[in-house]
């Protein structure tokens, strides 16, 4: 398998990261995961600038453009013939002795990859549990660092319990799952944490409010209380990876009815719809 | 120079990281730097106890024993011989394809490596400056994590002010700066923030507690508040590699006399007593 490493394309054994790389030793970086839909990779212009936006806010200076940044995302999904799948990119701050300040002259690292996506099928038709956790994450979730730790252990934690996805909780609001935007209907409504410093904006996250639109859903970017969304008609999450899954338990309680809702369906369908047609606009165009 | 990777010392050339280590992707892992003086490394036992404690906080169950790391890391200091300087070593959590949760079969990956110190004479005895910040990370500070973002962010902005820490705020409190804990001289008496979930309870901070029990100092682990702090008759900070400096200057504004206090040199020298005598009893031993 091909690796795109700082503009190259080597192969994926040949591909080492230094034991100094700020990324190793501080987490010193930020990425995106893209998904490949029939070749094409999906909403790869968002996600590339979003990489930009997130290494900006790091104070980071990518070279080049986003344009030629997706131009080598495409050349790695066709070196690696992928149809259906994923891209991971992340970009470090650079190699140095190790210290907290960096100076100007350091290159950022750029490594990306791309992989198979085992789609969750039953999670998505059949709905899937989710655990409540209490979100102690730094304030600045906007960022798509590097910095995961706490995401790491509080999925493991839903992982063990058999969970899919852990929602957090902070101040008594929910925020967004550890890999996931988190969306329940309340009243006919749909509401999701608005696009501030507490969550990650998710490209999927965005286009379901475009398709909540279309489809003509109410929607409210207002946060969740807890005893809320505990009482909530129907819940879901969104991630690139995961799409649209229906949360049918948290914390061992039924959600609604306990399968998914009737808005989390047609959420999920237009998603679909939408993933189909840009996906076979961007082959045609 | 040798590297110590997972158990073999090696060529540091030849020492390198997957892209696919948890470390490079998430910050998943733990670390820490050891001060080495006169050959010796100063208060391994207690550094090496606390990689294992943050280790497990993680969930990341490093084999063998404490003693044993202490062994594998005297080798490496031998090895490079080492005379003043110190020792960083991290631990991830292993390497496998990206995903947040992670199965029991990941084998730890340790790194450890010999550093020069340049010993910040100029600052420990003419005192340096500080800025304030805002504590926007995690809270769970008290993990010696590889997520470090935060710190980054911050130091950069000290240093580029020409400052030598940020001193961090959290709702009115003074909690530590990026790379150091924070003390403040108040009526007479050393407060520093207590050891809880938002401070790394530095090794240095708890020797200093020691030496101002020795010397007959105040102390008190109480929190200070910005203004308690901003109106303080003496500040320090300390860390391992920084050891004891005064903070003679905080947002252009002087502290106290805007020179080093005589609490603050008390302690310094008492510290300096201390890692000569420990040195000096550990290679007599």
């Amino acid at each position: 398998m091909k690796v795109l490493y700082n503009g190259d394309f080597i192969e994926k054994k040949d591909a080492h990261v230094d034991i100094e790389d700020r990324g190793y030793q501080f987490g010193d970086g930020v990425y995106e995961v893209i998904r490949v839909y029939n070749g094409t990779l999906f909403t790869l212009k968002e996600h590339t600038e979003r990489l930009f936006k997130s290494a900006k806010e790091i104070g980071i200076h990518l070279q080049g453009t986003v344009s030629d940044m997706e131009e080598k995302l495409k050349q790695l999904v066709a070196h690696n013939q992928l149809t259906d799948g994923g891209v991971y990119i992340q970009v470090t701050r650079g190699v140095a002795p190790r210290k907290h300040q960096y100076g100007d002259s350091l290159t950022p690292q750029i490594t990306a990859y791309t992989f198979q996506v085992k789609k969750p099928v039953q999670e998505q038709t059949a709905g899937a549990k989710a655990l409540l956790s209490v979100d102690l994450r730094w304030l600045r979730c906007d960022i798509k660092s590097l910095n995961l730790l706490y995401n790491v252990m509080e999925k493991q934690k839903a992982s063990e319990a058999g969970a899919f996805e852990a929602i957090l909780i902070r101040d008594g609001f929910v925020t967004e799952g550890t890999s996931s935007n988190v969306y329940a209907v309340i009243d006919g409504v749909i509401r999701t944490h608005p696009a501030n410093n507490l969550i990650l904006n998710g490209i999927t996250r965005r286009k379901l409010l475009e398709v909540c639109e279309e489809e003509g859903c109410s929607v409210e970017e207002t946060r969740i209380s807890k005893e809320e969304l505990l009482h909530a008609q129907e819940i879901f999450i969104s991630s690139t990876t995961a799409e649209v899954i229906p949360i049918v338990e948290i914390d061992g309680q039924r959600v609604g009815e306990g399968i998914p809702g009737e808005i989390t369906k047609r959420v999920q369908e237009g998603f679909q719809n939408k993933i189909k047609h840009e996906s076979e606009a961007s082959i045609s165009s």
